[in-house]
């Protein structure tokens, strides 16, 4: 095989297809890119068995033929070729790999691409649409309220779900619910899976983030497919009936605030000073009219910061655990929030008027603590 | 005590003082910084008995006073106070400390500040003068090298030797050497100390780096006093007589290259890529006229990269521990560097033509690895 790529081009595609490459694994043929040119283009692929990608490179074929090379160590080389040169990969039949690039020459031993797993093939019959821009800040303001351990698998995934118009991506943890809605260029038929979070963790990191871009997402019973910019994203999807989230998303509220998100945050961080280790101190907050107070107390001190706000309704003292504040409002974008609460013991909810994102929270009970 | 403070001033103060608390120590008044405002100024203080500094912050006293707070919360509360608050900070005799910013309350307990160590008093008899940015600049330049274990006391720290109006500063690890000279301002009475790395280390990075600024340095028999904005940094001195480094050195040489420093270091970097773990497989270095390859071959595989040079004398086969030219090479600002070999057994010398640094490499020998 004899192959020729700019750098940047060479570069672009190996990187892209890392984000498939386990960290882990006894099998040393997953920890390659294959480079297939036995067609007429370039394919770089990774494969994790749960998880695919593939991607179509710029080059020139001169003489056609396949190779695995270990992607760590082909990424590292790469990125240390001369910048803006022209490289020249050539491979014999014992899998010797040369590389040359201006005046540096650089030989390793690939591996034959026969025991590769390509991907699992992906019929496309229903598909959807969207920019990678939607797609990008639907990953980024949710994934946060994913479980990070397996105890419960659907926890480690996101719902997408769709009706009619609207795409719904919901997460959530047993302590915390966001769910991000967005309006679709078309209508399309119902659809509802569950996709892991490593997954979408990982395409986010390769998605454009431009929003004249667009991705299509094909379902099959298991696997769902994105493709964009020349790239196939293909992985497992999580079986079962995701839980029931509209019984535990409620409209109703006995108090409802609009304050400033900035200054929100900021109040809730300082608090966190007095939070440290494994102490699982609450912020307890009292909201009260025009004026919110939040307080913590523990071995370190004593902290209590007022937040201007306006309120409807009620009074209340509530506590949280800052984290999960934190977390729903450092990916909001808006300046302004407001909270919906019923009392000391139910759900709180950050939402906007269009329904287009709801964070739900659970307060925590902090007499007992 | 009752005190204010811009949180500019103090947030600058805090983490001036900071460089001085030792990360690790059983005596709980050493995590400590003191502030003192027993006098008409307010004094910071944090010592950890081989280091010590000592900072005068900007602020209003409206009631005299002392407390030690710990350093480390003390700087992450100081960082999440509002910006640009003014910041009123009480204390009562129980050592309650309070902070209030704007709509912020913090109460924490500090440590009477009677168990404090203050500052050696260094005799401010003979002194020395350079700019803040030619002291970093020293530095930067020649840290790298100091023995990074305790097996030799001397080799963790500088030399710093005054002769006349030139200050030299002397660093060396066993396998390299580096010297920088700087001109003085004004002649100055002989001197030759040896100040701790971390001593160094530190004060770089409260060092602004200004070249209008400059830096006092008074030394003592066992102590090395640095004093700039209004910032004192005491430092007690290792004891010895520091490694006769003229006799190391030497001007003779059968080969002189001269090569571009950018290209060099990315060719070497390129290198390194077939040094893994713990392979200490050396660069070789064929010099030729015109040009010089470098080599490796290891278990990874192989490489050869070719730099273009102007030599002058003999063709030489080298070998090289790949670290230390880097680390000599990043920290040398001149495009073009020149380098001095006398054959593959003697050191190799980076030297530029008016001797302001000089870096000696000692070779590895590349036949029996």
């Amino acid at each position: 095989m004899k192959l020729i790529f700019n750098k940047a081009d060479l570069l672009h595609g190996v990187n892209t297809v890392l984000k498939a490459v386990p960290s882990k694994t006894t099998m040393t043929i997953l920890e390659c890119i294959l480079i297939d040119a036995t067609t007429n283009e370039i394919k770089f692929t990774a494969n994790d068995m749960e998880l695919g990608i593939e991607t179509i490179v710029e080059g020139e074929i001169i003489e056609k033929g396949m190779i695995a090379l270990n992607a760590k160590f082909f990424y590292s080389l790469v990125v240390k070729l001369p910048d803006n040169g022209e490289v020249e990969l050539t491979t014999n039949d014992n899998f010797e790999t040369l590389f040359v690039c201006e005046n540096t020459k650089i030989n390793i031993v690939g591996k034959s691409g026969e025991d590769f797993s390509y991907l699992p093939i992906v019929e496309k019959n229903s598909s959807f649409e969207l920019s990678q821009f939607t797609l990008k800040e639907l990953i980024r303001q949710t994934i946060f309220s994913i479980a990070d351990n397996e105890n419960n698998k659907m926890m480690t995934g996101e719902l997408f779900e769709i009706n009619g118009n609207e795409l719904k991506v919901v997460s959530l943890d047993g302590h915390r619910i966001s769910i991000r809605k967005t309006e679709l260029a078309a209508e399309y038929e119902h659809k509802k899976v569950i996709v892991p979070g490593k997954t979408l963790n990982e395409i986010s990191k390769i998605l454009s983030g431009d929003a004249e871009n667009m991705v299509s997402i094909y379902v099959t019973e298991n696997h769902i497919l994105f493709e964009f910019d020349h790239t196939k994203v293909v992985s497992r999807l999580i079986e079962g009936d995701y839980f029931k989230i509209d019984q535990m998303v409620s409209t109703d509220y006995a108090t409802k605030v609009r304050v400033n998100k900035k200054e929100f945050l900021a109040s809730i961080d300082r608090c966190t000073l007095m939070i440290t280790g494994n102490d699982n101190k609450p912020i307890i907050i009292n909201i009260e009219d025009g004026v919110m107070e939040l307080k913590v107390n523990s071995e370190n001190g004593s902290i209590n910061d007022n937040v201007n706000i306006v309120k409807d309704g009620k009074d209340i003292l509530i506590g949280f655990n800052p984290k999960f504040l934190l977390d729903a409002l450092r990916v909001i974008d808006d300046e302004e929030v407001c909270i919906y609460l019923v009392n000391s013991k139910a759900p709180c909810f950050i939402r906007d008027e269009e329904n287009k994102y709801v964070y739900l929270v659970l307060p925590v009970n902090f007499n007992t603590i």
